[in-house]
């Protein structure tokens, strides 16, 4: 499994990841889940990716090869116009991916060598944008109403990204929450691990933001953890507890 | 989908059980998924059911019937001699029926007549116990390490029950642990629903405890699920910001 989410703010992006892969619980190793193609002044995307790992990796194999296959008529990851352009190039490279597994080679669980992925950045003449992009190869972008997406192991997380997300959060705020919606997850599933990748994206900076590989040992990482814990226990304690139970005869 | 919780705590059990169920979103309903068995001073025995209603009705439905032709070599839930039994019982009901369909009748998506339970209570002579009993029909029993069981949708609701839960609590605190449990599992999945049905049961007593039916317009479900948002976000702003991000040249 895998968790990472990717959150549209009034400033920019911010992508966060966790980098466990699992076959079986005895066979466990790290990955990095987020993919940066970068040209300053014109162009950030970064992608994040859940799924079968030979099918993310393949994917993202392809859109670094056809940048260095340059000049023939597939569409490369540097020069597409717009990040719709972007989204539409990975999901018709994923797509591609799962086909030639499934159905060119006859295998039947299209569903396991399925992979999903968060894209997000910006290119010069256009917006930010973000989108899930399914394994179908269709997607969806983020909105106003729908101003973040999970992929992975969403649930454990989400109740605190509905509750405490606002639009106009600094990146500082912002990490804060993304950590304490990882941490949930990480107490919850084994196979989400860290380190955690956090990268942001600041709006018409057109070139990466901060990044930070999040380690165990970190101490904010620690601090927020027993911190959340402990703030959870209070804040459960001051709640009233319920009053209305009668015993029957 | 479903949520059901069973906690086993020091002075005795706690049972929550939500009451939504739906074949697809269009088309939803509401039922009882809490079957109590009750012999004062001898027996009390409740169950709590997710998954495919046919089959759980069916369930309840054989194990009410066995009682009324007694005398056959069926068991009898009112007459089996201990809750291991008892949860044999139910496991063995189970499978016959889903056997039934799956097997007898040819059908091949076992997984879809699915059922699993919550079995708690105590009968004369023997221990407070709680089970969950797979739609296999085996069963593992709760322990101090691993002391409530929760069916149905169970990964929202699941960190707070983690982080909050302690054995040695009152009813009136773990129906505020549950009734929190519960408000994240249906602000995030709308197959879960309001009324929620509790019961406690208290150990050595042999008869039922409180039982209440939570209404979406009961004043203390509402204190609580607008309390705890707010306590929350409260708790979510007094964690310092994350302070490691600098940016990249």
């Amino acid at each position: 499994m895998t968790y990472c989410v990717g959150l549209r703010l009034r400033r920019g992006l911010m992508f966060m990841s966790d980098t466990r892969t699992n076959a079986g619980v005895d066979n466990v190793s790290s990955f990095k889940k987020m993919y940066t193609w970068e040209r300053k002044g014109d162009r950030l995307i970064t992608l994040l990716s859940a799924g079968n790992l030979a099918t993310t990796q393949t994917v993202v194999s392809m859109l670094e090869e056809r940048h260095k296959t340059a000049g023939e008529r597939d569409p490369d990851i540097y020069e597409v116009p717009s990040m719709f352009q972007a989204a539409k190039l990975v999901g018709d490279t994923v797509r591609s991916v799962i086909r030639e597994i499934a159905v060119g080679g006859g295998f039947k669980s299209e569903s396991s060598f399925g992979a999903t992925f968060i894209l997000g950045g910006q290119i010069a003449g256009g917006e930010s944008r973000m989108y899930l992009i399914y394994p179908e190869g269709n997607f969806i972008e983020a909105t106003d109403d729908n101003p973040f997406f999970q992929i992975g192991e969403h649930k454990y997380g989400k109740p605190i990204l509905v509750r405490a997300y606002d639009p106009d959060m600094s990146f500082e705020e912002a990490a804060k929450l993304l950590i304490v919606s990882f941490d949930s997850t990480l107490k919850s599933n084994l196979s989400v691990g860290l380190p955690l990748d956090m990268q942001t994206y600041e709006t018409g900076s057109l070139k990466r933001g901060a990044e930070k590989r999040l380690l165990a040992s970190d101490p904010y990482y620690q601090a927020i953890s027993d911190g959340w814990s402990e703030a959870l226990r209070q804040a459960f304690q001051h709640l009233p507890n319920y009053e209305g139970l009668e015993q029957a005869d």
